[in-house]
This record gives C-alpha cells, structure tokens and sequence, in this order.
C-alpha cells in the first residue's frame, strides 16, 4: 500500500493497515481530515506525574485524551481502535534508553498500562495554513526545524527537562496574523513562546536544530517559535521509567476527530 | 478580625489569620487582588482518576495547581502556604458523607495527599465586571444560582455526574459580549455552555436552583448558564473516595496568583 492508498481515506482504513502489517509508513498525508496524535504508554505508577506535568506545561503538552488504565481502546477520541496494534511503528525504551522498534506492542500492554496522546503539528498547521499563513517546511516537504531550548518546563515529581520549540519562518506583516491565530487554539501549543531572537532562548545557531531539519530565513521574515510537542517524549525519556511505549517519528496514530473538532472544542 | 480586617491584604495576612483561628469566615472579599481557589484533596490512589476527570472536562474544572503527593504547600501558586492549616474551615468527607467541619486538617494529612486547587468563579466574575457587563448576584450580595442539568461529564474512572451550571441574568444586548470575554478565559470556565432555554438543560424551575439563592432574569434579558466549579467536588462525594478533604463552602484559599496573572497565562 502506498501514501495514495490512505490519502483521503477514514481513520478505520488507516487502523486496519497499521494492524495487518499493510502500512509501515509515516502517516504525513494520510487520512488528512483527522486529528493525528504523539503517543506515549507509561505504567500507572508514573502515569499520574506524567499527567501532571502535562498539565503544568500545557503549551509544549496539548492533551488529546489519557486513556483508563489498562484499556488500550482511546474512546473518547478513536473508539473502536486498539493502541497496542494500530500505529505502524512504535519505539521501546527502557530505562530511559531506545531498546526496540516494533510494529506492535499487544505482549507488552500491562495490566495498568496509561496511554497519553498528545497533539502533534499537524493541527496547528492546519489553522495557520487556513488562515493564509504560508509554511515553508510543508512547501519543501522536510521536517520543521526544532530546538533545545533554555527554558526549563515546570517539573511534576521525576518529570523535568527544557522545553523544546519549532520554528517557523514567517512574513514579518504576517506575523500579528500568525500569532493571533494560534492564540485562539490553546487546545495545540496556541501563541508563540516567543519571535525575532532565538538568541534569548539559548539557541546559537538557527541552521543546526537539534531534531527535523534547518530552514532558511528570508529577508523580511521573522523566526517565530512555538512550544513544541516533541517536549514531553524528550522529558519522558529523562526521566528513564521502567518501561516506555511511544510511537516511532513521524508515525502517528490517527483519530476520529476531525481538526475542526479540535480547534473548535 | 472582620472582614474589613483582610479586605486588600496579601495573601500571607489571610493564611497566618487562618492557621492562628483569627479568622474563621466566609472568603468573598477578603484579598481582593488575587485568585481563591476551591479545595480538593484525594489520596494519591484516587487522584489519578480524578485529575482525568478533570482534564476531560475543562469548563468546570478548571485546575489552578496539583500539588506533589503529599506536600501540603501549592508551591507553583502559593509558595509558603500550608494547606493543612490556611484555609478558613474545611469539610471532611468519609465514604461520600459529610462527616465533620473543622479548622485544621494536619492530622488527615497523608503522606500520599493530593491537593487539587480549582478556580472559583471570583477569576471569572472579574473578567466580565472588567468588560462592563452587570452582574446582579454581586450586586445584591447574594450566592448565584446553580443548577444541577441533564448534560452528562465525560466520566473517568469511578468519577462521573451532571453537569452544574451557575445562572447570571444579562442583558440581551450585552450576552454577545459576555460570551467573547469568557470565550476568552478557558482558564476559568471559558464561554457560556448555554444561553437562554434552561428547558434544554433540563432545568425545570429558575427560581428553584439546586446550590445558592434565585435570582430574577428580568424583561431584556436572557439567562446565561455557565459551568460551575461544584461540579468536581458534587461529582467526587458522589464517587464516595474513604476520605476526601475540601473547603467549607465559601471558605476559600487565596493563591498568590493575582487574577490578571490567572487570565493572562
């Protein structure tokens, strides 16, 4: 099956692909109606501080929905799927450290196993494509250039790290357009963290991000930069739980809900 | 102390007059600078459930802080403070029944407490009174009117109940304005759930509200229905945890957040 195959197409389409081993791709471009979502599975144990600090940083943390222990169905926002067979490809960390790549993790589910899922760019990038902002990284078709920042998140229990932000080259006349934008959508990252001086949040050098890929900023652009959702999975794995389920980059899991129903909930 | 006593003091004045037993009243109008907050504490085993609750739904549950298991002091927004002991009167719970009032919760405090601080409806009030829309309750110094609907939370875990609204009669010509400024403020219950048909919300009495005192929605105005923080505490008696720790009602903690502070962030 190629991209074709799940462009266009609903959620079950790409879930059934993803389980019978017909798609082991990354889901850009596929069913682009819908709301896909970073994923990270932790034991109950360390579920409650990992909900805690999502909630303490929401702008990098943008909660989709946290599933009841042990249930690997998302019901409120993908019911009729299964979180341990429906995502193409998934990472394994274990103390903290990457220890496999699988296509499906059904033997590893426990008993207290907490699924988060966490708005990816996608959405955020529809409400600014929407409004008529362009985006440079999608016109290119590379990866949105992100960094490590010197802001530190506020921690919940073992749960601490910088934030980490993406940056976007933006028309300075569309910059108060871009921000307002964003600012109404605090359900994926809302406003900027902050515009024009990457010097302040510690980064040196624009064109060495530490995750995706430089970007070029043109003459009459301004860098702006947003909270990024790549925070809470970097923070996640600092803090070296026993074991950690997420999904591999760039495969996301797709859900029910359409972007208008997430920009407008 | 009167009320006079702490009316424009800091937040450090109405902690240490209420863990010395100098004051033991009603909050309203005492620091009027900075967010009261209700107060939820849940053993570390229910908490998880309960911050679910919570995260799914926002409009009434807006959280303010969750503090470390078993640390009294809120240090996110109220560094200094102990929440054993600054709090005016609080009410204990065992097994979902009101089991006693008292001044001081030292000795119910386990090492495994979780405090759950949610915004009161004064955050709220204030960005309308700012924006110039009337509000009677306040006027004629009387509770709002709160109604318990047929408008189901999501539930999570063993939480689950109605929705409660509060009740603010506003002029017609004023509702679209009180809509954008609450629209405005997610952080603290957000836009109206409803405006002007209680029938819809399976409201079959105005003058009969569940919590608080009636309020006349005179000719020009419509009823306004927003989500009302009892809905977390109604809903977690009825989850009927061992032992639960609030507030007496009305007897709120004051935060050192300041209410621009709480709208802005």
């Amino acid at each position: 099956m190629t991209t074709v195959g799940l462009a266009g197409r609903n959620p079950e389409a790409a879930w059934e692909a993803c389980r019978t081993g017909a798609w082991d791709s990354p889901t850009a471009g596929i069913c682009e109606e819908y709301v896909q979502a970073n994923l990270v599975v932790l034991p109950w144990a360390e579920a409650f501080d990992f909900l805690r600090f999502c909630g303490r940083n929401p702008k990098p943390c943008p909660l989709i929905e946290v599933t009841d222990p042990g249930d690997p169905e998302p019901r409120l926002t993908a019911a009729g799927a299964d979180l341990r067979t429906d995502l193409p490809r998934y990472r394994v960390y274990r103390g903290g450290e990457l220890a496999e790549e699988r296509q499906d993790v059904r033997d590893l589910w426990r008993e207290d196993s907490v699924a988060f899922l966490i708005g990816c760019s996608f959405s955020f990038e529809h409400a600014l494509l929407s409004a008529g902002v362009p985006l440079r990284h999608i016109e290119e078709g590379t990866n949105v250039p992100m960094y490590r920042t010197n802001v530190a998140c506020t921690p919940a229990g073992e749960f601490s790290g910088p934030l980490v932000v993406s940056m976007r080259p933006i028309p300075a006349e569309l910059v108060p357009l871009a921000t307002t934008v964003t600012a109404r959508v605090p359900q994926v990252h809302g406003a900027p963290v902050h515009i024009g001086a990457p010097e302040a949040l510690g980064i040196g050098d624009l064109e060495d991000p530490d995750y995706g890929e430089p970007l070029e900023v043109r003459e009459g652009e301004l860098p702006v930069f947003w909270a990024c959702g790549v925070t809470p999975q970097a923070v996640a794995v600092e803090a070296a739980p026993e074991v950690m389920i997420t999904h591999s980059p760039g495969h996301m899991f797709v859900t029910r809900m359409t972007h208008e129903e997430l920009l407008t909930r």
